[in-house]
Parts: structure tokens; sequence; C-alpha cells
């Protein structure tokens, strides 16, 4: 097993050579626009849709890099993580793929739909509080006990290459639509997506601004953004549940080089969002994915008459259970 | 204004004229696959994805068609007509474009979000009962007042025409994936869509088989089509609100002439096919929508092994009021 306490910063030509190894295994998901909200929000916004992406979300260009990049005798002994969901549906379906053990530590809390399709996929579930430090406590013993290979939901080199693949992509597909964005937002949980998108953009496009676009009630991000330093929240609630785990020294690096800002958006905007985001365009997203249009939303100034790229994260929400019937 | 008294059978060229003539104002919208649904159903699927077009649905196809062939003293009049929703929101939006009046009359029960859109596009409304006979007489009174051109929902040859473009781009589109489906299946209430699928593949494949998908408890259309002669409900109940009303003399012509079957869904059925639309393929579409995987499920010998276009109608849902919350 490759040593990860030293910390290893992904490369460009590690990103590049995770898209050829993923390839077979993810979609090349669409690049979607919508003229009502464009106008609503008084820029130009191109939505790359990984919703639309196998298993629902962005995490399994991670998870699959990380899968398919283990040597066989490392591949038989499984893959195991602890995630707040698309994490371990993607590594799940990813190592279903290969054909080998998932272990998944998963807070009890987290969705049903989502425990569903985990074990759907064949991923094997050990639950845990839903606190960072429960989480960790517990996936250690799982960890010791399997011999797997710890693949992070957001802090390996091999899960941050995976995640830039996405911004490649939405840079190859914005050339139909007249070329670079001005911005590229994206929701920030613990920084992979984030990351993965500073390691592209800034050997690629390095004057597209990136955005990071967090919950103001798991704003731990923007606070570490000021502050120069992590700062970590313990079990923090918000809607947007992809969102809640704090940065680590890997996508610390990242954002501390790369980022422009961090912006914020309430619960209730980012409901609003959604919402907008369903009813205009026609797809499901969940709530971490419209944090990104309630920022925009929320900073008319910031990006007016911009062209700006917009991660949608993920798609795997519990129909039964939609934000705004809660409310 | 031209008299449809005498019953006026549109034909290939004018489907043909309406593409040319609604291009600016609609989207060619995607067709989507899923590996998952194909599996569950044993076949290959091609969804051609009306939910993302103007205003919501496939309606602004014809409604569009018929807005902008009236001639300039005809536009000055407006437009009218009578709908459960998508029609109205079509016609409206069509109008709004050409900046001509379009009045609607519309059942008291549609959902509060279609009335919202409808009055958003500029439409004026007027509220009926929600039977068909309600309708028409209410309407019958709009109409006399303001004499604006009625463009009734389905049964008008330049809306027929004007749906047909649809499956056009369907068969132009399937060449990616390999050519013409065995089978298309969409959803029928008047038989606007099912009647345009008609007038289109009848020229251009005509082996291609077409299948009206039906909720069974508003079957007029597959009663109509076993006796050999139009069968209407007065008010049926379903949860597919866009498929209620009957067939005419126009869309019975079609149907007679070129759908090889009528299937029929329960609501149960619908709205299970519905929900995992939703939480496969991530896009947001309606009720009625949802009638043809159901029947596709419900039948897999008919079509093991075949490859199936299933037109997508629309995707304007009151997500306040979603079926399975109410069940």
């Amino acid at each position: 097993m490759k040593d990860h306490s030293e910390m290893y910063v992904p490369t460009f030509d590690d990103m590049k050579a995770a898209h050829e190894r993923i390839r077979p295994h993810i979609h090349r998901t669409p690049v979607l626009t919508s003229s009502y909200l464009d106008e609503l929000a008084g820029c130009e916004m191109f939505f790359k849709c990984e919703n639309f992406q196998k298993a629902g979300a962005f995490k399994v260009r991670g998870a699959s890099n990380a899968v398919f990049g283990l040597s066989e005798t490392q591949a038989a002994r499984g893959v195991a993580t602890h995630s707040s969901g698309n994490h371990a549906l993607s590594l799940s379906y990813a190592a279903g793929r290969r054909g080998i053990p998932c272990h998944v530590v998963m807070p009890r809390t987290a969705p049903q739909a989502k425990k569903d399709a985990v074990r759907g996929y064949g991923g094997i579930i050990t639950e845990c509080e839903p606190s960072t430090s429960s989480r960790e406590e517990v996936f250690a013993k799982v960890h010791a006990e399997t011999g797997a290979d710890f693949v992070h939901p957001y802090n390996d080199p091999r899960v941050i290459a995976g995640q830039g693949t996405c911004a490649r992509e939405l840079l190859q597909q914005m050339a139909d639509f007249g070329g670079n964005p001005d911005f590229v937002v994206a929701p920030i949980g613990g920084g992979g997506m984030i990351s993965g998108t500073c390691l592209t953009l800034s050997n690629l496009a390095p004057e597209v601004k990136i955005i990071a676009a967090e919950p103001e009630q798991a704003d731990d991000a923007a606070r570490s953004f000021r502050a120069g330093h992590i700062i970590a929240d313990d079990a923090p609630e918000t809607v947007a549940d992809g969102l809640k785990v704090p940065l680590k020294d890997l996508t610390w690096h990242f954002v501390k080089g790369h980022v422009s800002d961090v912006l914020t958006a309430t619960e209730q905007e980012i409901i609003d969002a959604m919402k907008l985001i369903w009813q205009r365009m026609k797809i499901v997203m969940e709530p971490s994915s419209a944090v990104p249009l309630a920022t925009i939303l929320k900073n008319p100034d910031t990006f007016a008459g911009k062209r700006v790229g917009v991660i949608v994260t993920g798609g795997n929400v519990d129909l039964a259970k939609l934000p705004w019937m809660q409310s």
C-alpha cells in the first residue's frame, strides 16, 4: 500500500492518467443551460450535470480512479471508506465493477435511499453516529479488521486527481459555448471536488476564477479561508448533507492556493435554489448541488454579465423527504 | 380564419413546414438512455425528453405552429383555448413570443403551479369545472366574446402537424444509437402527440410500431380502439392529469389508422414508474410521461430485446404535491 502519511500532492499528469483509467466506468455528463435562470441571475451559467453521472454523483470519478489503480494484491483485500453517502455509493459501484469487496462506515442518520443504494451495489455497511469523531473511531476498527485499502472520501491524491477530470471535461465542452468560463463555482464540503477543480484549472486555464459555495450553517471552509488555517466543526447541521465534513491537509492545500473566494448561502436560499432548478431545468439534484446557484443569486455584482461554470455535483435524494416538504 | 368544420387531415408536408416554422421557438430536446432501466425492462429504451422543451412540454410544438402560422389580421385578435395545463402554457408562451393575446379556459382544479405559469407567460385565464362538458361550455362563451382564433389542444391539424416534429427529431437522433427503433411508445389523452407520431412515422418509417399508453382509470382510447369507434368519458380521474381528455375525429383518424395497440397501466404502476425515472434518470417529469414506462414494464413479452423510443411528454409538476407523497 502506498504511504500517504507524507502528503503527496497529485499532479496534472495524475489527473490526465486518472481520466484514461476511469473513462470506461464513467459518463461524460452533459452541460445544460437555462435562459430563464440566466435572466434571473444576470449571468450566463453552464451546468455540468454530474447528477447524471454513474452512481448519481461526481464522486465516482475519484472512487474509480482509486479502485482501478490498485495492484492485484491490494485489490484482493478490497477497499474501505467512511462517507455521508455519495462516496460510499461510488466506491461500492467501482469496487463492484472490479469485483472486489467494499466496506463502508456510514452515519446511521444517512438517508435510507442511500443505504439501500450502497447495499444495491454490493457495499458492506457498518453504521456510526452522525459526527466526524464517531465516524473516524468506527472506521479505524473496520479498517484494522479487514486490511482493506482506505479510500478517503476526499483527502486522497487518487480521489482528487479523479475529481479533477470533471473540470477538464467542462472546459472541453465549453468550446461549444464559445470558450472558457470566467468563473467555476462548485460546492465545498471536504473539498475534494474543489481541489480537483483547482488542480485542473490552475494548469489548463489559470485565469478562470474558482469559487467555493458553502452552506452558512456549515461554513468551516469559509472561516478557514479567512483565517488562513483549517477550522473544523464536529457535526454541523445543514440540508446540504453532502457538505458537512471539514477540510483536511490535502484539500486545504488546494483551497488555500487556488480558490478566489468562499461564498455562503442560508438553508432557505439553498432550498429555494434547489426548487428553482427542479422546476425550471427539470433535473433532479441534491441540496448540496443547489448551493452554487444560491450563492450566485446572492452575489449578483460578482457575477454580473459573466460566464459561469456550475458543477451540479449529484442527484441522489430521498424523494420521500424533499426539503420543501419539511419546511 | 381557416374553416376546420370539414375535417382537414394534416399531411407530411404540413409537418415539415411546421418544423421550419417553429424551429426558432423550440428546443431540439435530447434523447437519454438508462442502462439500469433497460436491464429492468429487458429492452433498450430511448427517452425523447420533451420535459426539457420550452414551456416544459411537447405541446409548444403544436401551439407554436398554430400561432406563427396565423395571418397578421388573424393574429391581432389573439388565440384562445381550453386545456388541462400544458397546452395552455405552450399557447401562452407562443402567443407571448408573437406579442398577441392568449385566452385560456382552465379547470379550477388545475395545479396552482400551472395557473401561475400560464399567467407568467401572459395568458388570460377563465376557470371552469373539471369536466369536459363544463370546459366546452365556458370556452364557447370566451371564444364568442373575444373573436380569438381557437387553437384546440389536439384536434387541430396545425397542432398535430406541430406535434409530429417530435417523432421526426427522434428518428434523426436515433441515427446516433444505431438506427430506427422497433417501437415508439407515447402517452395518449386526446391523442395529439400520438397523431403527430403517426403522421410522421407512417411516412418516414412505417415499419415502426406505434403504441399508445393510457391510464387504466382513463382508458377511453383503449376502449375506442377495441370498439372501432370513439368512446368518450366525462371527467375520468387519474394521477396522469394530462390524459383525461377524450379522442376527437381528427385524432381518432390517426389512432384508428396507425396505432398498433393501446396499453394501459394502473395508478400505482404509473406512480412507481414515475418515481423510478426520477430516481434513476434524475429527470423531473409528469405522471402522464410515466405511463409509457409503466406499460413497457407491464408487458415484458411485447418489448423483450426490442429498441423502444419513449416520448417523455412533459415536466410540469407541482413539486409541493408529488403523487408518492399523497399515497
